[in-house]
């Protein structure tokens, strides 16, 4: 086991196969998904067969598919196969109305848990690692999914799920785990609970890797999260109708995520237009299943924003990779006229030293218009009650995210702890305009 | 697929040939368990191998494991190979101290997931079934135990987790569930929300079958459970130690569980005198892993009471069947001078029509010396301001319960849903006596 690749065949198969190889799955995926009912009336409409598809270019020929057509088709509309040969159903969190399921065949669990486990392998993790999964289990697809991924490589797999934090450091040192996975969020309350225990994460544990996702998060927030733990953190891509997690993944060089184009097929379009944008450049990522047997998916609306990174990695993998997400097009607020999305504020908040991992923004309206308040955590060490002390650093974060954001917004510091905490993903954004 | 067992061979296996296998998987265990530090130590200290055991009465010189050793042994004591060919760890939930942590190999997952699969099939439980898990996932073996039995049998499996009533009964309705597994006491709550709701599970699901365990209950329990769900509900029997789930298992008769003797060594002892206790007497359960390889547990008082059923299953399965969880040799509390079982005092209660599924027992002591106070629930059709009727009903339960525990206990009649609620596994005692 001494090569970096899980499959290197694949992983590494020249560019030109690779493209053959994905029309061919796609054919294979148009064919199974006209079994369907949805898009079996849906393609026989608009007359699409296998044949449809040519070249590259064809692709751009085929609908779109929404999230609201995955709730319309909820429970079993976009399903191929005798319900029979479903093994398993994962579905999004919705809110209202009905959630997105998804159906998987013991092919499809397969290739997933295959994934997950040449993801993991990509960042360097092996069979003797332990393996902390830190994600609730359940319908949410990070506990199944990094579970099988992390026992199809050999892992010690502790499947400690969410919450409990004095429990995790007490697994983590116990067993001597290497590796967490985690929404970035948690970690930072994680690490004051270490430092609640006269606990250093650094001295006291044996973790190397963390795989950070489903939140989008800046750099800034990576670069302290391997402060805080002494441990590299991995950006990890997936969303349940994608299967779940190991869509996409960081390597060892951590330089953006390798899409696995064997299993997916990837465009970068402009959210208005959806016509595609050059690489490099930011847009919303459409998807396409290429190895699901029970429910296909094509060209599938992700709302996620990203870009395509255009060099080749040095790790010789030749699958693309895609940038952090930069948020959701339908996560992107408008404030006086300008975009604005909550990531950019996070970027600049966590560049300045004396501010912790929490903030919150509000948005809200008085009688001249509408107005931004940034609401951010000061670290235990920063805290002080010098008002001179405070105003200066309230200006100077204001003056920084005008430069990032054309606004400026009001600054609130709030002490450690004190902006209201949620279980699950963090929210980020308050929007109090009526 | 038209046999009734999943695997005939080895669940119809003849008993000589059976007690042959067992001898010889026994003294495999043994050489394996010689190669971990606890057992390696123990064994060569009181000369025991593989050789020690010739015949079936040799099981007992073998020194008994308890759960103070597993905890001692916290985390790798008990490990017979090295760390890298470990995939998974569960534990038990202890509230202090170190957790009994058991370290699961490829093999021994996958033993533990044909064992599952082979429960639920012997239910009737076919791959065309829907198998909503309603079981806390995570380090809880209820969620990935049964999940991978499920996947493994063929089901389309619902990873539900624990909670959330409302969603579990839309995901029973939109996918028609047809078999649900769940700790008894949280059936009566989810059946309460169905009439919220204004829904009769019986008529608004097709709810098939039910797998209920991991709390001690009484027959009394299981038919009302039916009942209300117009479900069959069979009984489950695992704990942690034992892999989880999946160690014994009623069969499509419901008349007790059959303990999957080639994996599991089984043991009825006086809990006294360790001496074994004739077919049909109610003793401690003291088992014996046969097909675990990381960590094999030999001999270990699993502390649950209950009795062989003495008689043949008209199903064919050779594998002995053990009776209901009676209690806890640990859960008993005496009182007066009197050794009662919750369950004892369970049994009376859902026998009386009027009383609904919670309870609590409350010990406590006054000048006169120990107390029992028994807190029922009223049903809602039940619920009256009428004192002298509720006085009758008193009496009447008092009588009842003495009759079960030769002790006279102050009943305390309270209304529906009143009860403290609990995460997790209910709480049936309450000792307050210092
Ligand atoms: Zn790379
Ligand atoms: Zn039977």
């Amino acid at each position: 086991m001494s090569s970096i690749y899980w499959q290197e065949d694949i992983e590494t198969l020249p560019r030109p196969q690779l493209a053959e190889l994905q029309l061919k799955k796609l054919r294979e995926s148009i064919t199974r998904a006209l079994r369907s009912p949805f898009y079996g009336k849906l393609y026989r409409e608009l007359n699409i067969s296998a044949e449809s598809i040519k070249t590259y270019d064809d692709v751009r020929k085929l609908p779109i598919t929404t999230k609201d057509d995955l709730r319309a088709c909820y429970p079993f509309e976009l399903l191929t196969c005798p319900k029979d040969n479903i093994i398993r159903m994962h579905c999004t969190s919705g809110t209202t109305g009905n959630p997105a399921a998804v159906l998987y065949s013991r092919h499809d669990l397969d290739s997933w848990a295959n994934l997950m486990a040449r993801s993991m392998f990509a960042t360097g993790a092996r069979p003797a690692d332990v393996f902390q999964n830190m994600s609730g289990y359940g319908l949410f697809t990070g506990g199944l999914g990094f579970q099988y991924g992390a026992e199809r490589l050999g892992c010690l797999t502790i499947p400690a799920a969410a919450g409990n934090s004095r429990r995790q450091i007490k697994l983590m040192q116990d067993f001597g785990t290497t590796i967490a996975h985690s929404i970035p969020s948690y970690l930072g309350r994680l690490h004051a609970v270490f430092l609640e225990n006269g606990l250093d994460p650094i001295r006291d544990t044996k973790l190397e890797r963390l795989f950070i996702g489903a939140e989008p998060h800046s750099e800034e927030t990576r670069l302290r999260i391997q402060e805080m733990f002494g441990a590299k953190a991995y950006n990890s891509f997936g969303m349940t109708e994608m299967n779940g997690p190991g869509v996409a993944f960081e390597c060892s060089y951590q330089n953006g995520m390798h899409l696995w184009e064997d299993c997916y097929l990837l465009e970068i379009v402009n959210p208005d237009t959806l016509e595609p944008v050059p690489d490099g450049e930011i847009g919303e990522m459409i998807l396409t299943t290429l190895d699901r047997e029970a429910m296909p998916i094509i060209r599938y609306r992700t709302r996620d924003l990203t870009c395509i990174i255009p060099d080749e990695c040095p790790c010789g993998r030749t699958s693309r990779r895609i940038d952090r997400i930069k948020g959701r097009s339908d996560d992107m607020f408008i404030i006086k006229g300008c975009n604005v999305f909550p990531i950019q504020i996070e970027r600049v908040l966590m560049r300045i030293r004396e501010i912790g991992s929490d903030y919150l923004i509000v948005l809200d309206r008085n009688d001249e218009g509408d107005t931004l308040t940034v609401q951010a955590e000061l670290k235990s060490e920063s805290f002080t009650d010098d008002y001179k002390q405070l105003d200066a650093l309230r200006r100077r974060i204001a003056n920084d995210l005008r430069d990032e954001i054309l606004v400026t917004p009001a600054i609130q510091l709030v002490g450690p702890g004190e902006l209201p905490k949620n279980e699950g993903k963090a929210v980020r954004v308050k929007d109090l305009r009526a």
